[in-house]
C-alpha cells in the first residue's frame, strides 16, 4: 500500500494536480495497430477460416465450427445454476424496466402551413455483441447488451464470445442470450471476431454497429473498422475502468474502501480516487483499505490499481465537485447525507451511485442501468448506452403544392446567396407547372 | 451527356449492380492524413500563432486576430439584405419548431422495491460548429448547427468559418450567429480550426463535440482529432453529396430532373440515382437534364457528378424499394402517388422527401428538418443530425437500504459468478453494518 497517494489538492501545484488526475496511458502502439490490421485483412481475405485458424490458435484448438446451434445454445442454457437463473432473472427484470422506458416516440411537427415533417425511429437492422471471454464468465454484459437489442427489436441480434478449451459458452452466458432472444450465436473473440462482425464471412452476415467492451486487441479492432468507409458503426470509444468517490464524515468508511476495491479488482489499470473534505475519512479509509485488501483474492490487481490512484483531501464539497467534473469519472458515488444537493452540479459522469447504500457493484449487475459507460474522460462528451444506441434517427417532410409556394422565397433566396441555382430551380419549375 | 448511365437492372450481372451503386472513391490518402496530421501537431505546438499562420496562408493574408469580437459580428450582420433576412428569419422559424419538439425529457423508473434509476440529459458545455468558406456562402449550415445548440442552451456556442480576403465573415452568415446566439466566433477554416477546437489555442478553449460539414482535409482532421484519447466527440462520418429518386409515371419528369440536377451541382463527386419502373418516365427524363443543364451556371460541376451517376429501369416498385435500402441514400425522394404506401419500407435514408411538391432543395434550407445527414451508406447505422445530438445521457440510481437487501442475492451471486468478489462485499458488508 506504499504507493497509494494521500495527498491534500491545495498543497499540490497545478502540474501535480493535472499528473495525479491523468488517466493511465493506454496501449494503443503502432505495433498493436498493425498487428491489429493484419488480422482484419486475413478476414476480409480469408473469411471463416480465418476467424476459425485464430480461435484455434487462441482459443479451442479443436474447434472446427464457428456457430452455435440453437441445440447447443440449449443445452448450454438448461446446465445454468439454480441461483445464478435467479440472479440473472432478477437483473434481467430490472434492466428490462429502465430500458424499456427509454422507447423512443416519433415526432412529427407542422412547421409550416402545408409543410409537415417528422423525425423516425428506426431499429437497426443488425447489431453485433461481443462478450469478452478468457477465463472470466460475464453474463452481465450480455444482459446490458442483449436486454436493450430485444427491446428495440433489431431483427439480427448477433452474439460473438470467444469459447473456453472444450469449445463451450458458458450456460450462464446462454442463459441470457436465450432469454434475450438472440438470434444468431458465433464462438469467436479478440480482432478476429471484430472484422467477422464488421466485414462479414461466408457464415456471418456483416452488422450495423458493434457493442461491447474488450481487451486492447478488441478496442483497437473497433477502432479500425468503424473507419471503413461504409463500415459499421461502434457504441463508444474504450478505456479502462474508473471510480471517483466524493465522501464526507456522514460516510461509512469500510464502505468506501469496498467500493474502491470493487472497481481496482477490475484490472490494473483501474483507476480509483477518493475526494473528500474530511481528513479523518481519509485516514480511516486508508486502515479499512489495508484491512478489507488482505481478504480479497484479487488483492493482487486491485494493489497495482491502487497504485495509480489517489485519495484527496479537499477544501470542501464544491472543490470536489469541481474535480470531479474536470475528471469527468465514469461512475461517480457520491456518499454524502446531503447527496441530493449537488446533484444538479454532478452532470459529467457515466453513472451515478446516490447515497450510502447505492454500491457501484449495484449499477455493475442489477439496478437496472447499462454497465457500459464512457470513460477515460469521455464522460465529458459521449453518452452512457441506452435503448437509443439500438435506434437510428431519420426525417421524413411532406409538402403541398400551397405548402411548398409558402416556403418558395426562402429556398431560392438561400439557394441563391448560397450559389446553387440548381436548388432554386427545382422550386420554381414546380411553380410554373404540375404533376 | 454521353456518359449518364441508362440501364436496366435486371439486364445487370450482380458484379455490374454493385458496381453501378459504388460510392465514388474517397480521397483519403495516406499523403492528405499525413499532411492533416502535421496542421494538428503544429496547432498543437503553437497554438493561435500555427492557426493564425494557416489563415493568413489559405484565406486572409492581413489577418492578425482571430476572434471576431461582437462589435464586427454585428457590423457584419447589420449589412445583410432584406430579402435574405426575411429568407433566414423564415428558415429559422420552421427548423427552430421542428427541432424544438424533439427536447429530451429524464426518465425514472423504479425498477424494484426501493431502488429508482433516472436517464437524465445534459447539454455539452461547449459545441463547435464548423462553416465551410471559400468561394461559397453557407448560413443554411450555420442554420442547421446554430438552432439545435441554442434549443440545447449549450454554454459555449463556438462557431469557426474561413474569412474572405479581407479577413470578413459574410453579412448572412453574421446575421444567422446572432440570430442563435452564437457566444465566441473565430475566422479560420480547414484543419487547422478543427484542431484548435479539439485541443484549445490561448484565444480558444477547447469544445467537446465538433460539428459541420467540410473539405477533404476538414473530414480528415475530424476523424484524427476523434480518435485522441479524452478527445472531442464528431457529429458523424463525413461523405459526398447524394440523391436517390424512386419515381412512376404518376411523376412529372421535369421535376425529377430538377430535383437530380439540384443534388449534382453540389459536386463533381455527387451521385444521384433515379430508379423507376417507367421506361417512358426514364426518357422524359434524360430530356429533362439535357434541357436543364443548358441553363445552370454550375452545368460543369452538374455534368461531372452526372458521369458517376445512373437512371435506372426497374421491374417494380418492390425492386426499387429493395435498391434503396441496400444503398442508403443520404436524401431519398418518393415522386409516386402512391409515395405514403410504401414509406415503412424505405427506413435507410438520412431524409426522405414525399410526393411531388417536395424538393430536396427544400429540406436543405427551410422545411425544418435537418440538412447534417449521413452520406456514404452510413444512412444504415448513423442518425440524421437532432437535437440529441447536442446532449449526452447519463444514469443515476438511488437504492434504499431496504432497496439493496432485496437485490443482494443477485449481486452477490452475479459477482461471484464472475470471479468479482470485492464486488459482492461491497454488498454485503453494507449488510452487515450501517452508516
Amino acid at each position: 500500500m506504499a504507493q497509494l497517494q494521500q495527498v491534500i489538492w491545495q498543497q499540490l501545484t497545478a502540474d501535480q494536480q493535472r499528473q495525479l488526475l491523468a488517466r493511465p496511458a493506454q496501449a494503443q502502439s503502432a505495433e498493436l495497430l498493425s498487428q491489429v490490421q493484419a488480422i482484419i485483412d486475413a478476414v476480409a481475405n480469408d473469411g471463416d477460416a480465418a476467424v476459425l485458424k485464430y480461435t484455434q490458435q487462441f482459443d479451442c484448438p479443436s474447434l472446427t465450427e464457428l456457430r452455435y446451434d440453437e441445440a447447443a445454445i440449449a443445452a448450454q442454457a438448461a446446465l445454468v445454476e439454480p441461483q445464478v437463473k435467479a440472479a440473472i432473472d432478477t437483473a434481467y427484470q430490472t434492466i428490462y424496466a429502465f430500458h424499456q422506458a427509454q422507447q423512443p416516440q416519433a415526432v412529427t411537427v407542422t412547421t409550416a402551413p402545408g409543410v409537415s415533417c417528422t423525425q423516425q425511429y428506426h431499429a437497426l437492422e443488425a447489431v453485433g455483441l461481443y462478450i469478452p471471454g478468457g477465463t472470466a464468465v460475464l453474463p452481465s454484459t450480455a444482459l446490458m447488451l442483449g436486454v436493450p437489442a430485444q427491446l428495440a427489436n433489431n431483427p439480427r441480434r448477433v452474439l460473438v464470445s470467444p469459447p473456453d478449451r472444450n469449445g463451450q459458452l458458458s450456460p450462464a452466458l446462454m442463459y441470457v442470450a436465450q432469454k434475450c432472444g438472440i438470434t444468431e450465436v458465433y464462438r469467436c473473440g479478440g480482432a478476429q471476431a471484430i472484422a467477422a462482425l464488421a466485414l462479414g464471412t461466408e457464415s456471418m452476415a456483416p452488422v450495423a454497429k458493434i457493442f461491447g467492451p474488450g481487451n486492447s486487441y478488441v478496442t483497437a479492432a473497433k477502432q479500425l473498422v468503424a473507419q471503413i468507409p461504409g463500415g459499421p458503426a461502434i457504441d463508444m470509444p474504450a478505456g479502462p475502468s474508473e471510480l471517483l468517490v466524493i465522501a464526507d464524515d456522514s460516510a461509512n468508511s469500510a464502505f468506501v474502501a469496498a467500493d474502491l476495491l470493487s472497481q481496482a479488482e477490475h484490472g490494473a489499470d483501474s483507476q480509483v480516487i477518493l475526494l473528500t473534505p474530511s481528513a479523518q475519512l481519509l485516514e480511516q479509509v486508508t486502515l479499512a483499505l489495508s484491512e478489507q485488501l488482505e481478504q480479497l483474492p484479487r488483492a493482487d490487481i486491485a494493489r497495482r490499481a491502487l497504485a495509480g490512484s489517489a485519495l484527496i483531501q479537499v477544501s470542501d464539497l464544491a472543490e470536489a465537485i469541481a474535480i470531479s467534473q474536470q475528471y469527468a469519472p465514469e461512475h461517480l458515488s457520491v456518499q454524502l447525507d446531503s447527496a441530493e444537493d449537488y446533484l444538479a452540479q454532478l452532470t459529467h459522469a457515466g453513472s451515478i451511485f446516490v447515497g450510502h447504500y447505492t454500491p457501484e457493484s449495484g449499477g455493475d449487475y442489477a439496478t437496472g442501468t447499462n454497465h457500459v459507460l464512457p470513460t477515460y474522460g469521455f464522460a465529458r462528451n459521449y453518452s452512457s448506452l441506452g435503448l437509443l444506441d439500438f435506434y437510428r434517427r431519420y426525417t421524413i417532410q411532406r409538402v403541398s403544392q400551397a405548402g411548398l409556394a409558402g416556403l418558395a422565397n426562402a429556398i431560392i433566396d438561400l439557394a441563391e446567396t448560397e450559389g446553387l441555382s440548381a436548388h432554386a430551380r427545382a422550386v420554381s419549375i414546380r411553380l410554373e407547372q404540375s404533376v
